[in-house]
């Protein structure tokens, strides 16, 4: 920490606001009133305490800080250029342009410092509670009480969109269950949302709440550097709950007629107020883009210090390294390297015999995990149903007597909380030392939905584990009974999806999710059980991954099957009565349609033949994204409307997925 | 409120209880261990507290009884058919199989008494805040303070599961915000959820979160029948705020080993233990399915005194419909009639000149909103940019000193909490008093697809509105750029997905929403300027309803173009270059793929000719579901990757939506 007049520091918060502020005028878009309003706050917080360092964003010991409000990502681009990391002038100025570092919100990738994607609200937050849970379990497991290297604190702004959102309820509850007292979020609590005062809306008692969920809550004038710097201590000091810091603030803060105002949330203040605000500051108001030579030497001295605690703490590691299990296990961790043979370990866990998919994926899981230590997860309170859990791996969970969290285990449990489930596994794999998973049924995916997107975005390996995964969940009937779902998911850009049909394809599919780098995986298992499928001669496992392959084939074909997941069977039991009628049908699985579609055009009509006019697709789920392999004259099998609650094999019947019923279809179309 | 000894009370407990556990083990499927949790308690609620009749289940002043924990369905319908309502035996021992109207969870319009379909956690909590929100604004409008024939209480019945879930947070929030004194909840507080005690993840204090809610919060113990009342007479008597009462209780109470057991929550208990407790309570265990004589006779009691007090509100009703102004305006909100001449008005407002179709969606919103009272609706705090508000309808605000709110007015501030926007929409159309629209952007739709998914279920007529529908929203980039989330839409059974072109369109699209009755409509606009469409000289504005029409046909046309909303405009333009290069094109407008699909064959033919083989699609989105338009060889012009942050035209160029690089496209694809 650095001595910084009082007269410096404003000049330093002129300076963000002013660059943020003319940066938007320029782009004649994005958000000033944040910017304006929490200049102050901020710059206190990377100033006295955040650790980082500019030349070495990457660093594993930094503290990671979430701008959850992703809106106001102008601040965050100012601040990040003051304090030295590779954020130019120009990279301002470019503000919210085509192929520009720095676009309306947020985006990991886009700029050093940047920690992830913001701007849906709530996600931030939620994100921040996997990133401080990370550190948590990394530290018990790499380095001792005196140093550890992952130990860094997550700190974050959120504003009242990210807390009227459930899902910052979800994260907030088990943050504060988890005792997460490397969490330290600063509410930027303007009083001011789009629609106007927050009174319109949003009357709860904030504090009470987070109280409510084992928080340290802290209130202060955002303006009050005294308070801010001692709310910010006293939230580094609390090691055994998270803190909120409620910080009352104005939203345009200094901006004359748009203080306060609605309108300056996502408008541009307008040169008017800029230039007035300018000439308070005794600053020239035709000069834009500019920074003090006094606040370049502020910084200079900031990032000095900055990097002082940087080269201290390299000494304390390379005494951590010399440990060489230390060394060893965090290399695990932040390596993340694929053992040899894995996936051959897994398709030997998995085996070859009929069961459900859900059950075959924990033996694939198992396998993994064994070798795999930087695997973790857990599931959204359905571990039993979803079989994600791992037998003996120890629970990440309260002590008998609720002092102690048990941050060696393995198994996290989320709660009925999907939403911030998925939040979490993304900032656990944010984090750069574990990829995380989670589950819960298949028709839930909604409730996660804006997290596996942001996942997406950001090309994060999450793994998101979906079963039950078709009506033929069977009684539960059709609130949990996925339709469209299994689509809906395959529309969402980069993110891969996986339907296996039998154990090979099952840990082929958990292999793809735990090894593939860019972006993230959805594995869609079976509540019942599935037969096994015989392959053809010269069927390889690696073969799963081009997404889709000839299981079966016939010489002079008459049909070309295609199937997934539990209809794979379905559609070989079919062919079997077909046979019986002398119809030769090819029979193509097909675990995972993204990945087929982007294999090579050879590879593609080696399966499928360009031209091909006889194709029958059997999913039970939606059929329109289908008709993209059986054209507007091929026969898609599937399930269009919600089904119903009965036993598995009413179902089957009632939904015309029986081999004869498959079959005689499959007779119509081709007559 | 009638007499009930002690003894008769625990009878009709383990009738309910035995009921429950007879059909779940008979079904070898369900959720027995909550059933058996709370039949007291629910026993206590409907007996003593619950107006309702069963010979007029649909009743507008009955009180609304919300089983928001749905597995607990058995429980429910034991209840119904004890209570008089046409829920037979039968029907209790054909739970959970095919066609029976006792599915695995509550379904609306299975059983009368059921009234909402629940299952998926924390929707039947957020949903009840709709309802009870419908009660306060209706009594606002229709009756006095001495009576009003809208005037009923929501209880309901929620568990660790919904308490957990997000979207709990955001209505319980909103709930206590206005001062919903007629909601009163009961948490099973039983502390055992799937995974195990629900100290594995949820360890929050449940009660200082809803006080800070500004709920009032009562803690019970779920067996002492006088606490118990005592808690309900006191959420009945606070008309002020909302009442959470967590009630202690123990999951399969009286189940013996099956007690405090994670796996009676999802298994049957086993006959053994229903053998052991039928013998404890001194029943034959070999009786299923048994009502003892002395049970009917009290629930014969009960049921007179519920039809007294319905006859006595009848009295009541009769004075009150004597004042003609107050029965016409129940009749506008009960009757849900639509004006003549709707559709006429609202074009007219919409007019045709070219306007961003958000704008023109509030023209047509405002048109309908004064001819249909019970239209009413808000944003998630995004009304400015959505264009949601009617302007001059007052606010459902707080007063200014924050003591009352204003129940009298239309537009809904929902706060920045999607989820419960779409759950309490969806509580107010449930309603039968008004029918409740709700806005955000198109890429939050995810946020609250669990719900919307709920009403397709349902078939209740909500309306979304999701503005800025694709990429050329502009600078807020990718994450505020939708691209999967039109077709992810399409996908869900039963909604109806509109995406309008121009003013007509939008004016048909409001006025399909406000007039369907058979499941939800989501209407999708854009942020930027679309041009009016000239239209074939025949058209007529219903011709919309049709889901896709020919906007601009040519003679032996060479290429078939579908387009929807903004890409209309664009093609349109795209095929006057085309005819310079004598290339000749149908123009097909598609604003709603659902409703165009169920269209019939000699319709959809004469729009799109059934084999013929030069089509092109052109929409901003993930193009996988227009194959089943283009076929495999048609072209499909639209975007499968994520966005990018800049200005609108810099988009259009790199995304090739200029009408020259559209053109260009097609004449390749020509070739």
């Amino acid at each position: 920490m650095i001595e910084i007049g009082e007269k410096e520091f404003q000049q330093a918060v002129n300076t963000i606001k002013f660059l943020s502020a003319d940066a938007i005028q320029k782009a004649n878009s994005g958000h000033p009133g944040a910017c304006w309003g929490v200049a102050d706050i901020v710059l206190e917080l990377w100033a006295d305490f955040l650790r980082y360092n500019p030349k070495d964003p990457q660093w594993i010991g930094r503290d990671r800080f979430i701008l959850s409000a992703g809106h106001a990502s102008m601040l965050l681009y100012s601040m990040l250029h003051l304090a030295g990391y590779d954020v130019s002038m120009d990279d301002l100025k470019r503000f919210r342009q085509l192929g520009s570092n720095t676009p309306g919100h947020p985006e990991r990738g886009c700029l050093p410092g940047v920690e992830m994607t913001t701007g849906p609200l709530g996600q931030g937050m939620a994100h921040g509670v996997g990133m401080a849970l990370a550190s948590s379990m990394a530290k018990a497991r790499v380095g001792g009480a005196d140093f550890s290297p992952v130990d860094y604190r997550v700190f974050g702004l959120v504003g009242d969109g990210d807390l009227m959102e459930g899902i910052s309820s979800e994260a907030a509850s088990l943050a504060g269950h988890l005792k997460l007292g490397n969490l330290v979020y600063i509410y930027d609590n303007n009083h001011i949302s789009i629609e106007g005062n927050t009174k319109l809306a949003f009357t709860e008692d904030v504090g009470e709440r987070f109280r409510a969920f084992d928080w340290q809550v802290i209130e202060v004038n955002g303006y009050d550097k005294k308070e801010v710097r001692c709310a910010i201590k006293h939230g580094i000091e609390e090691t055994e709950r998270p803190t909120l810091i409620i910080a009352t603030t104005v939203l345009a803060h200094g901006g004359f007629e748009m203080e306060n105002k609605a309108a300056a949330h996502g408008s541009p203040l307008g040169e008017h107020v800029i230039s007035e605000a300018k000439k308070a500051a005794g600053w020239d108001p035709d000069q834009k883009f500019f920074v003090p030579d006094e606040v370049r030497s502020l910084f200079k001295r900031v990032t000095d210090a900055k990097v002082k605690e940087y080269d201290a703490w390299q000494e304390s590691f390379k005494a951590f390294e010399t440990n060489a299990e230390n060394a060893a296990m965090l290399n695990t961790l932040t390596g993340q390297v694929i053992p040899t043979e894995l996936l051959r370990k897994m398709t030997d866990a998995t085996g070859n015999k009929g069961d459900a998919t859900r059950k075959l994926s924990q033996k694939a899981l198992i396998a993994a995990a064994n070798e795999i230590p930087w695997l973790v997860g857990g599931s959204a309170d359905l571990a039993p149903s979803c079989k994600t859990d791992i037998p003996g791996a120890g629970d990440v969970a309260l002590s008998e007597d609720g002092n102690d969290v048990n941050y060696a285990g393995r198994n996290l449990h989320f709660g009925i909380r999907e939403h911030a489930m998925g939040a979490i596994i993304n900032g656990m794999t944010l984090s750069g030392l574990f990829r995380g998973y989670g589950s819960t049924f298949l028709v839930f995916s909604d409730y996660l939905r804006p997290a596996i997107r942001l996942a997406a975005l950001m090309e994060l390996p999450s793994i998101y584990v979906f079963t039950h995964d078709s009506i033929f969940l069977g009684e539960d009937g059709p609130t949990h009974q996925p339709i469209e779902h299994l689509s809906a998911l395959r529309l969402i850009p980069n993110l891969k999806v996986f339907r296996p049909a039998d154990g090979v394809e099952t840990a082929a599919a958990w292999y793809y999710a735990a090894t593939n780098d860019r972006g993230p995986t959805a594995l869609v298992f079976t509540r019942q059980s599935v037969p096994a499928i015989e392959k053809n001669a010269d069927f390889v496992p690696k073969t799963v991954l081009r997404g889709g392959y000839i299981v079966k084939d016939a010489k002079d074909f008459d049909v070309l099957i295609i199937a997934t997941g539990s209809e794979v069977g379905l559609a070989r039991d079919a062919i079997a009565l077909l046979n019986e009628s002398g119809i030769k049908a090819r029979l193509v699985s097909m675990p995972s349609v993204n990945l087929f579609l982007e294999q090579d055009a050879a590879y593609k009509n080696s399966v499928i033949p360009a031209g091909y006019g006889k194709i029958v697709t059997i999913e039970a789920g939606a059929t329109a994204l289908w008709r993209g392999f059986a054209g507007l004259n091929g026969l898609c099998i599937g399930i269009d409307r919600f089904g119903a609650s009965a036993p598995l094999n009413d179902l089957r019947e009632k939904f015309g997925f029986t081999p004869l019923a498959v079959a005689d279809k499959i007779k119509d179309f081709l007559k």
